[in-house]
């Protein structure tokens, strides 16, 4: 991004194009460089982007602009705090350079991760042709970080049922795992990935009409801010329906003991948010175990003593003391890659569980 | 504000109104109540403002909403950081309730502050008419809470002169003081209008095609957040034109030895901020004192050395311990006023320095 963009993403959460129409942007995308690069570059007006891996460039940007990285504003202005433990501001920002870097990018050639997982990897005009090979007339699409249990299965499949009734033909889901940076005690993408295909392979979700594709985003946890960044994507990708939950993007305060942000201000920013008037938003219905039905099954406050909430703290925690969740929480074949995981994981590796959410 | 008032406010300055289109609104206006104002509100829908010094109703809120006050997430996204000695934050937000009420606001008859200057209280619409009954066919306003020194007056009569070369033939200044809260160091009120009258008097600025008012908002300090504000407002008033300087309501950090906010970004964000599209946005240009040709003039880097910068702190200071600035820097009769305020604060009373700007 360049400045002007930068200003744009962080005051307003969205870009006005040329013709004056505005699109949603709502978490900065930018690359920070320390005053050694901004030295070495000097005057050039086009640098190459090189893998650190490989040492291959991988991108040319061109027709620059440096400008300063104000860190605590970028900060404060996109988590609604500057408190210390946000986990993508330590990973990403609070070490990063003074500067930041922006122009026109040109990407020499579709990146890979060569991590077994590529063949996941499909760009929004991937994904926009294979829901047009498919004939969707509709696709919703599904934002996760963790494994799926059958609570979200059930959201799934309900929304497909209700788009049915809505009188579309052939609603298509977008399961759509992100694939980028996630904090110490969230699974890795790469065991997440095994997880969904078990879930696929048991029929839990229907492959026929389900896409799953990760989305190489990192993670904020930045809240009402973020989720405008998770559906905006996910338009871009063609999907007309977002299955929004509570609080999403949403984590604990890093220092005081509360939500950082209010359970219900993700799903109002987003319906009111520049740029997404035209995006139809699913309200996430809360699932909880039914004790009595041994199953997943949509909360009834009525009769609330039947049901058992299980968060993903307690799922992780279940897994990794090789406990078993109730019957119905999850396929088996699924949570035996849960426990896999964790048995993985040597007993100094043990993550930490210093941020629930 | 209601609550989806106040989100649209802190995460995209604008709200989206009724017909789809946006206006600018990128502070909140907000009243917070504390927990016991709140039991006692119960469960009413109406509710009346009362003036604490005349204990008279003076509005009525009513079809009311009550919600959570995230002082740190109002703070952090207004004013990009959290830092403690933002003055506005001390003096209204800290100590402020836990919840904001809002609702339909009804206002019994306009509001009188008695302090001998409510005539120049005038109201947007009253502004709208006195430029229509000067038959103006352009307004431009000046944001000042300052006293008016000869570099002011000559970027006002200046951009009247640019005004009348684009072929305008009758511009009108709206001399617009911010007349609410403004820090300890600022010139009070009082004292600025009797200076503001003095240069009226003097003919510095010219009473015929000026109106003077007292814009009544508190000073936020809150750089280009509260930039939008300060335009958006004088745009209800009936000016199409806008006087942008450097660092437009900014100051310096209140913990670290820099700048709050980037001296560029107020004109920036101000020039791409939704709602203000039709803006048209005059930059400032630099004036300072001018020892060859003993006044104020524009400064010219190619004389560099023939110019003297005198900042509001430095001018202050000067007032403060009765010595002179260089002739031609103020109207007399306008520095007496300030020399005045500063001899009447009892040594007792002496402002503190603490946030120069």
């Amino acid at each position: 991004m360049r400045e002007a963009e930068f200003l744009q993403t962080l005051h307003f959460n969205s870009l006005r194009l040329a013709d004056g129409s505005l699109v949603n942007m709502s978490v900065p995308i930018v690359l920070a460089i320390d005053d050694a690069q901004k030295r070495a570059i000097g005057d050039r007006r086009k640098v190459a982007l090189v893998d650190p891996n490989t040492n291959k460039p991988i991108a040319i940007l061109s027709d620059m602009e440096i400008y300063h990285h104000n860190k605590e504003e970028r900060i404060a202005r996109t988590w609604g705090t500057t408190a210390p433990g946000l986990p993508y501001v330590e990973e990403a920002i609070t070490n990063a350079g003074n500067w930041l870097i922006g122009g026109d990018l040109e990407v020499i050639e579709p990146i890979k991760y060569n991590d077994g997982l590529d063949q996941y990897r499909l760009s929004p005009a991937q994904l926009r042709e294979e829901f047009s090979r498919r004939k969707a007339d509709a696709v919703f699409a599904f934002q996760l970080r963790n494994p799926v249990h059958n609570g979200h299965a059930l959201l799934m499949t309900d929304t497909r049922r209700r788009l049915l009734k809505m009188g579309y033909k052939n609603p298509i889901l977008l399961l759509h795992p992100l694939g980028g940076y996630t904090k110490a005690d969230d699974v890795p993408l790469c065991w997440r990935m095994k997880q969904h295909e078990k879930v696929l392979e048991d029929g839990v979700l229907n492959p026929e009409t389900t896409v799953i594709s990760i989305f190489p985003s990192p993670m904020h946890y930045a809240g009402p801010t973020e989720v405008q960044w998770h559906a905006k994507a996910r338009i871009n990708a063609g999907a007309n329906f977002y299955i929004v939950g509570r609080d999403p993007a949403g984590m604990s305060h890093p220092v005081e003991k509360r939500d950082l942000y209010d359970a219900d201000h993700g799903k109002k920013v987003l319906s009111m948010a520049p740029g997404l008037e035209r995006l139809n938003i699913l309200p996430f219905k809360v699932a909880a175990y039914d004790k009595k039905q041994r199953k997943m099954n949509f909360f009834e406050p009525s009769r609330k003593d039947d049901f058992l909430f299980i968060s993903g703290t307690k799922m992780r925690t279940l897994a990794r003391n090789r406990e078993n969740p109730p019957d119905g929480f999850m396929c088996p074949s699924g949570w035996e890659v849960l426990v896999k995981y964790y048995d993985n994981l040597a007993p100094g590796h043990k993550v930490r569980e210093t941020v629930p959410a």
